[in-house]
């Protein structure tokens, strides 16, 4: 098969792997479709994350969709030919964090491109049957990589406890920003204020959600039941805690400085809740849900599409006026430029 | 001023009675609009609910708005001339219950149209100044009296733990289980299956939030996050407790018998979480954001109008096809019948 | 090996089996200590518990303890010679409830004696390697085998919600009551009232936690935050949920009817919490630390030991005077009578 | 009455004042005893903190015990003689804080001893009636004022979130340090870690509550359920976040510098929980039961006591070796020194 390949000097290839074999309890999924994260462009260009350093080839992708080809022992092969999402992550099974509930906090992770894993940029993944999750013909292959990034704002509007009726603020119109918009208006947030640096982000987050747009560095308001940062900016991190109600909630998902001097006493004074997400557990049945229910609009987002052969111009894409979210077609070694009108 | 006002022999009578003076830290509202309940029209007929006995002559109603026209002592006189929601409810600010944010379950309450306080159906009345919710523009005098049943459906979903992508299931297609529908469709449910006998009814419900109506016997399926019962029949919440999913969650708002034969091993053997729903606390910011964002659909509840005079027929609208919710406007006399157009 | 083997014409015999293979993730325990359930009782008298029916033989016997002895495939070879506490379970991994972190409700459970899985009155058993809890030597083998009801009343007291100086009123002074009552203390309660018909089981309690024992069907008092069954009594249900504050808990541990008759409307008036314990989740740690640092006496709660060919001695031994425990040795044949104080 | 008044050139001075009336809902409290807060002395010595400025003398003290002696209109005169603890704030009870059971964090609260509120370092003081709580003959007078500081240790605690066989770091072994790790271990945790500078500090730990001292600084393990800084050092709290498990809490307690550079994609990679605790709200109850059950030793944590007269020696004898806790008995002038049994 063919798949898009970072190396350790950060070049990336399109070169040829074996095809994977499922392993007891796993299914081999033909990729339909894989959006870009800014995580694969942070790779592309520092090779690293903290502390994830890629040391050795590695496949990127891990927003991914696609269809059920075979399965490993233990599985009914009655899911040959399921569509799917695909859930990139395989907890250990045992870990008292998956045991609890929050696998996505097991110590003992493997997760689709982050080092050493190789990721969905391929032609064939294989993941753990119940992190292929069936998806009915109203969600789209490219929506379908999408539930990856909508899982994050699933997890953040959790952690956020946002409730109808209830306001939030959210720094950062990139696609998780747009995501957290649009499950905070799903959740029945009426005052959802999303600040950007940039006017163009900024113009389309009505679409996403967003009842209001504003410049950062501008005041955003106050008394918000809770803010989320996905922007990663220190200054926003910071202007989003004071415009937080006592007792509300502070939602960090953009990352940034590893450190970052916060306003202790202001935390203290209004008991508010600051905490961080870190991926997700248990979202996709219900990312499947408001996705199936034209709840979120995930489309939309998808603002350029490239075959694999393409891959590089992909993880480039996010500079061009615009841009939101680029998708690949692994099956499809290139397409037209202007072609914006692919679905499944 | 005039009041609607039931006797313990059961008979309304419409009498005058003194404009009462607004206490320390009281307002005095012109009451506009009082939506006829349930219980008002079980007051009439029954003269008890429960162990709430109408003992002395009581002025009915409870969901009320109107406009501040004077303020007692201790609260600033700007506040004169306020379009306001009425949250009916006087908790003692001392109790236990109240110190914990669960004013509803304050045990030195006094409640509007509960014996043997006084309620709404009058053309004055008093309440605490920070129970007098003042409501922007969008939301008309009618809307702003159904507040009230709207925070009943608040309250029930929050117990309902709700979340976006989530499922429930709503016994009764009443004013309460249209008002729960609504507000779970706000919350992001995604599958709102509410039963009911009546096929008009059920004609209705997609308009207010259900996503399927069934007629109620027949079987709703099954694995809902959450169970919410607003019928008060003993048959609908055995099936309700059966559809629902282990570790979810069963709200009881209707009133019914005082004891129900309960499926104690399916309680255990799923750990249901079983709750009622008393009235509200801490929802009337949420009810106002809801209606003024226009998330739930209030105005189109209302099926007849009335004047003070006619509070007996307000009170026996609730048997005439297609009624959903009869609305008192105590500013006028009498309204003439089909004026179904008024507004603010 | 020897087991004790309930067979469906409710005999229960020792004999001989093959000594179970670990699969894959598994270990194999030599078994030290099982303590007598009232489930297993109930097995070996009436062949049935609710859905669940004996009807093959099965090896009785869920609360174990005893000495890894072989790993399966992926386990390491380090863990041999481990003494462990066994959590009687086998979750699928990949139930939606397993990954919320609810694994005891999962669908595909397997449970120790419950048909059709084998139990521990055996000399070796098998679990996942997860399953099998390693102990210090400050819990004894007995204390180890304790630990599985011992998880039940922290399953019980989480749901109660106890905080350090709340309280609570417990009926049933068998060994689950007393256990929830000694949980209870060690969270901090302090006011755990229990009741019972027994004056001799009253007489203990103040031993394992409770603060008050009184008798069953006198007037507990009110007021109390939480209310645990652990009798399965309708009366005691009912009179429990009476005694408990607005927005307090209810737990309903004993198993009894299938239906009861509950005071729907005072659940609903006081916005009561019902709900019941099924086994429980993640519960090990805080056991194994509780009877590491003494919090709870688990070691005195034996009343009487027995070899594994003496096992329907054991089963019968609930109804001596005095009894709380009866535990087998299953790696000894007889223990005589009156031999009261072995530990490992 | 006498009172210790603290001007704005920072000298304290012991003078007349006139006994203040019981407004409608308060009573009259004659002050029999009041423990020496940090916060107290740091007032005495800077004058502010934070946004709090000494701008008008005040009278210091906030954590107070007394005995009813006079009662406003509206509170049974059934109080008067009544032994209480005050609980030292005057919420409003109509904000949206106190209305959710947040009073603590009302913004328009006036706090004992918070310019420009007066404190009760005074022979008498006023309080709201539900804010004077009756307390049992079990509890002296001393550690009836000292369920403030107690106060403190509940409400860190339940952010904390530990439950009967957990774990906790605590930074910090002075008085709230102390409160905090004997109110974790009434909740049950066996392990409780607390760290200070002082050897003598750490000498006493583990009579309050600890199961190891540790030397700040020092490596104290790590995998802990949560984290407490009582300390107010920025290098404690770094150290204390690296310490939780995934998952865990983080209660900053302790007051230092206003900003504090923060580990936040640690924060974000373990999904840490991070809040503050200012003052409380709804602990007296559970204050009161530890105390009056043993729970909590309040009593050997007073070190030294003083006349009201001495007032000043006693905010300065937090220097002394071995002090815990300096506690005024408003009541009398002059107590000898080395007079350290004084009780109630």
């Amino acid at each position: 098969m063919r798949a898009a390949v970072l190396h350790t000097d950060l070049t990336l290839t399109v070169e040829d792997r074996p095809v994977p074999d499922p392993a007891p309890g796993d299914v081999l999924i033909a990729v339909t479709a894989v959006g870009v994260c800014g995580s694969d462009v942070h790779y592309l260009r520092h090779g690293r994350i903290g502390d994830f350093v890629v040391e050795a080839p590695m496949i990127l992708g891990h927003e991914a969709a696609g269809r059920i080809v075979a399965v490993g022992d233990g599985v009914p092969a009655s899911r040959i030919g399921e569509r799917v999402s695909i859930e990139p992550q395989r907890p250990s099974p045992s870990s008292a964090e998956t045991l609890r509930g929050e696998y996505n906090l097991c110590p003992h992770m493997q997760f689709y491109a982050t080092p050493p894993v190789d990721g969905a940029l391929a032609e064939y993944v294989t993941i753990g049957a119940a992190f292929a999750h069936p998806i009915p013909d109203e969600v789209s292959d490219e929506a379908a990589a999408l539930l990856e990034p909508l899982s994050v704002g699933i997890a953040a509007v959790r952690k956020a406890g946002i409730e109808p009726g209830g306001s939030v603020l959210i720094s950062g119109a990139g696609p998780i920003g747009l995501m957290c918009a649009q499950v905070a208006d799903a959740a029945g947030a009426t005052r959802i204020v999303v600040t950007d640096l940039d006017a163009g982000r900024r113009a389309v987050a009505d679409r996403f959600g967003a009842t209001e747009a504003v410049e950062a560095g501008t005041d955003p308001g106050e008394g918000f039941d809770a803010y989320i940062d996905a922007s990663g900016a220190a200054s926003a991190v910071r202007a989003g805690l004071r415009a937080v109600r006592p007792g509300g909630r502070v939602v960090l998902v953009g990352m940034g400085a590893d450190e970052l001097a916060l306003p202790v006493s202001l935390i203290q004074n209004r008991e508010l809740w600051v905490t961080g997400v870190f991926r997700y557990a248990n979202t996709w049945p219900n990312a499947i849900a408001l996705a199936a229910a034209g709840r979120v609009e995930l489309d939309a987002m998808v603002t350029s599409r490239f075959g694999l052969e393409q891959a590089e111009d992909a993880l480039n894409a996010d500079g061009a006026q615009g841009a939101i979210k680029a998708v690949v077609h692994p099956g499809v070694a290139r397409i037209e430029s202007d072609t914006h009108d692919r679905r499944h």
